[in-house]
């Protein structure tokens, strides 16, 4: 992290020279230095070592796609139940920022298995997640949604899709009895019909929420929220299936007053 | 979970009898079910078996203070960074409903340290931890924060205080170099005194935010947020232990602007 | 106005007397008093007499339906551009809440035709407009918003309807080149098919927005959000009658991401 | 407006000509036309001619300083409860945005009384009211909140002022019984301080609001919140003047639980 906080996640090798605003950094000096320790720059800036966090590794994957927020991985590790040992399959792994997320939440006995429809995200997705140190806790799989998943009686599925109700039929398939499901989308539209499909398939405990995270601007007397924040990211739906059908409410949960 | 979606965490045991307002439930009936199957009442309605999953577990505790909301659980263990093994304090435990979430997160390997001043309520998270089945993965402690913690070079710490800058201090001794903390406060007078004191005590990369949660309810051509919603329950505050203190601009992140 | 801030719109009349959680108000001892003065009940407790608002008279009328919050009536009057003198046409003018608010604004010399297709809430909007002394802006006809407007060459015309499509084809008659459009709709899928429907009419400058308004509960020491808040109330489309049909572009305004 | 919904705020002369980014306007062949009418450019792209709404005119200020948002001026002229004919002072009129739309909201026969002590500003401000047509109904003054104001009795006080404290008893005195004041303020610790002298100098019904506003994009199949927008404007304090100093509970309308 430089002295103005803009932060670099990178590798420390011998002979390792990386250049910043501020002056380069002889990366080989921070060799068996701690954590929070500062490293000078041939400027003499300092610039401090920190531990990436999974939102750092998240935050800095390689792109090829839209990735998903920290917010809602956080929340979708949450209401998934996620835990060591557990198994999911998250399907539209994209760039795999997600994929570390769920993989740190079932390690050291758990596993991820990603499965995507393009070879060149998923390859990308597959060396963001070994840089990660993750690489141990996913299996990377080249799918459409909609031709099924090769687990059975996995813990959640997670869905990352245009066409989320595509992968619903094979979710289901997928999943223990009460497994849980989590599908992410940016349109209205999209979160409609993906309750739909998720009701006719006989998901239960259907929600849909929105998070909307604003950064507060602190400083001794003028404290503040931020002038502009991201105001959509997408809509979060989650569910549990259940093994016998019956009549679900999905989420009509207030009085019904649309006019 | 009843027809009309509301639930209950309870213990299966043998001659466990539990009345609902659609009739009771012979518990026992549901020794060797699959989760996601369908158990009768008495009056013939169907309630579904679900696995509790965290944020049911949290949202269930016996609480005898205000619970942290499973939003912000979520977002203090992705950006306090815990994974598998990782040793965490919490201080201020309350009623052990972010404590289970924290020891799921450091499950199986790591730990919680949960300290709170008051002797009823650590008692009763610890009962409520333990009932949670996170009983091994955390270990509750009587104190004060200002007093110190008794663990050092632990990855992260939590706080949970009326006045968090009282734990500040305790913890950055307790922290290992870049490690995190997390701190959640309801009012922005308690934020704006943290953050002084996180940045004289040498805590570098901090920010605020706020979460906010609206759920969507999804209708078939009528979906539309929620009437009501819950628009605040605290600020997040994270930073990061720098080992020697370097000028920091805390998270004057904006231009300035205030008039 | 009670000491605890609970207020009460009422006509000073001689011999009226009001009862109160805080005891009996003479209302006659009031005339002839100035507003921001102090009525003392029979219980000795001090009321505040003050002059009814647009707001208080919008939140105080006698409701038949739901009302119009006054955050979306006054971003309604500003953005449809309303002035002394200014007419405008009100479909679904309901409990009257909003006419209040449009009568005031184009008074003393202009006027609000407000529609209604229930003859009982039209009459009981006539009544509260003409309690809130706005009478003589607004005209009153019971019509569907689909068998079109008496007038022509309004400068708006503000819609409040199940069906907000029904009236636009009418609004668009009604009026004036440039006159503007306003609707309110609490679903998403009202909304769409409204803006749908308003490019195919040919109105230009079509923008849908939505207002959330939260309080801030201030309290030195203490100052935070409130703990919970009105999340939604409705969304609010705009736009402008063009007189030539031209390829519009609708509120497309973003980078086209959905997926 | 343009084909893709730029606006030009411009006086259609004789002789005049513009340049778009789509080609020359002649602005004269404006002249004697409708509102709604298409003028093309020399490269034959359609325009549209609009008549400017009191947003569009307070948009297109001449800005010397941050301007109030039109979402903010509204909620303001509603609960200030400004009409035809009503008297109020704005103390730090900045670059006029505010005073065109308090001007409206009391024209034809009502008067802003505009305060500012920076002379550019008000100068600025003043040909910004002129410019918009509001010239007659808005007066110019130079003055420190502080001095006072040579009004008495007014309906309303509107205060943008880095120190709004230091107009509040300016404000009172130049106000009616029962008169209302508002407050605007970036920060939570002006707002702080502003309601307790609000509840000092006897202001009664105290409140503070924040408005959000989001924008929907709205796109047949593939509606959704627009991905960023401004998440902080300001603090809005209002408060009405009571005659008699009682005692006071200024906003403190929740519970207490700030711990």
């Amino acid at each position: 992290m430089s002295p103005d906080e803009k932060t670099y996640l990178v590798t420390v090798d011998e002979g390792r020279r990386m250049g910043t605003h501020l002056g380069d950094l002889l990366l080989e000096n921070a060799i068996g230095m701690e954590y929070g320790s500062v490293l000078q720059t041939t400027l003499l800036h300092p610039f401090i070592l920190l531990e990436p966090t999974i939102e750092d590794r998240m935050m800095k994957v390689k792109r090829h796609t839209q990735i998903i927020y920290p917010k809602d991985a956080a929340l979708i590790v949450l209401k998934t139940g996620l835990g060591a040992g557990m198994r999911v399959i998250e399907c539209g792994s994209g760039s795999g920022a997600l994929t570390i997320a769920l993989a740190n939440a079932v390690a050291p006995t758990g596993k991820v298995y990603a499965y995507d429809r393009n070879e060149k995200f998923m390859e990308n997705a597959r060396k963001n997640v070994e840089n990660a140190g993750f690489g141990a806790f996913a299996e990377f799989k080249l799918r459409e949604a909609q031709d099924g998943f090769d687990e059975e009686g996995v813990d959640a599925v997670v869905l990352d899709l245009p066409s989320p109700w595509d992968g619903i039929a094979s979710a289901s398939r997928a999943l223990k009895g009460g497994g849980r499901i989590a599908s992410l989308s940016p349109t209205y539209n999209q979160v409609e019909r993906c309750v739909e499909v998720l009701a006719e398939e006989g998901f239960v405990y259907i929600e849909t929420v929105e998070l909307l995270m604003r950064n507060i601007r602190v400083s001794t007397g003028k404290t503040r929220p931020v002038d502009r924040m991201v105001s959509h990211t997408g809509f979060l739906t989650f569910g549990r299936k259940a093994l016998k059908k019956i009549a679900s409410k999905t989420s009509d949960t207030d009085s019904d007053d649309t006019d």
